[in-house]
């Protein structure tokens, strides 16, 4: 599959890195930073390679879309056209305020990244997922925790949509979970806001996973 | 152990059932409906009473606090005093509304029901536990999942408190996981309020549970 990889922070570096292992074909885009995308595609290999965000979109069937919430509109802008793409999108709305214990959640439930990413890139098909990790975790050798997966939830509109984008957790070394629809983002991206703001503040961030258990 | 349990719903009563199953003293108090404590008191067995809110704390080590926020001030009024007791609380500052598919959460992490407990009970040792675990789950024949026990989070300031308190999660089946400080329970009342947010909206509640992965 091609991957267009829309920022290079450490979520979106690390799962390039992790799909071009697993096989992918990966195009790097979005940085201030040239030099750094030059530096992740040669360390993913001969598969990899770096592109302007429309190029990674237009080569691209699946894009992940791993920015800072104040680039979302920028980087969507410069991605488009998406028509019939996948975007996958992890972008919370979290707030960090390292200076205390607490970071922001963006918790009104009557909203969510998600959905603000497929009224800006409408023509697209919107899946939610990757935010129930930590970018410590993607990085890491292994997403095993002692010989368990950790879970991951994803959600969307479109089935098949849904389909590929388990596929690539799955790829990534996760335990996929069908949430439901893109509305659910407004809960899925409460819970994992929550969830990086307990392990901040019970001082476990970034070595703990999540194993969701279903009967 | 001696354990009072202040609130007859289905988080108090449940696992009042299960620590006298384990074969602790339970004592059964706080319900408008006196029928149904002895009801639970008989159901438990013969280490099983009923008592006033005041005779429940007088004669146990541990209090459960299992009632809804706004009787919080009532029951506590009614149990004291505390000198000395271990209150174990899981009341939430969850706004339930099941008439959408949102579910309000006390998010601002500025501040907890924990710590409310503990200044309306200033000689108590408060610990927070059970608010990461449904009622159908601690009602359930057994509390794991394929073989999986579920975890739950504990915080408070005393450890020896806490130390107890761990050996009663342990005896409900699940395991038991040290959050920190009694000021954690801004996050994981947050977490905990965000997980069955999460669980209504998937449409997966009561059926899951959550396994803690640490490295």
């Amino acid at each position: 599959m091609k991957i267009g990889i829309l920022g290079s922070g450490n979520v979106g570096a690390g799962l390039g890195l992790l799909w071009a292992k697993a096989g992918h074909e990966v195009i790097f885009s979005y940085s201030r930073d040239e030099a750094k995308l030059r530096h992740l595609a040669e360390t993913a290999g001969p598969k990899a390679q770096v592109g302007t965000p429309a190029e990674a979109v237009a080569q691209s069937e699946v894009v992940m879309l791993a920015v800072a919430l104040p680039q979302l509109e920028d980087a969507i802008a410069a991605g488009s056209p998406f028509d019939g793409k996948i975007i996958i999108t992890c972008v919370s709305g979290l707030r960090p305020d390292f200076t205390g214990q607490t970071i922001g959640l963006a918790t009104d439930l009557t909203s969510s990244v998600a959905e603000q990413v497929q009224r800006l890139a409408p023509q697209a098909r919107v899946v939610e997922a990757f935010n129930l990790t930590f970018a410590e975790i993607i990085a890491a050798e292994s997403r095993e925790f002692g010989g368990h997966r950790p879970s991951l939830f994803y959600c969307g509109d479109d089935g098949s949509a849904k389909a590929t984008v388990a596929g690539l957790i799955e790829d990534c070394g996760y335990d996929a979970l069908d949430a439901g629809g893109l509305r659910v983002a407004r809960s899925l991206e409460t819970l994992a806001t929550a969830w990086v703001q307990f392990a901040v503040a019970s001082g476990q961030f970034p070595t703990v996973g999540l194993k969701v258990l279903q009967r």
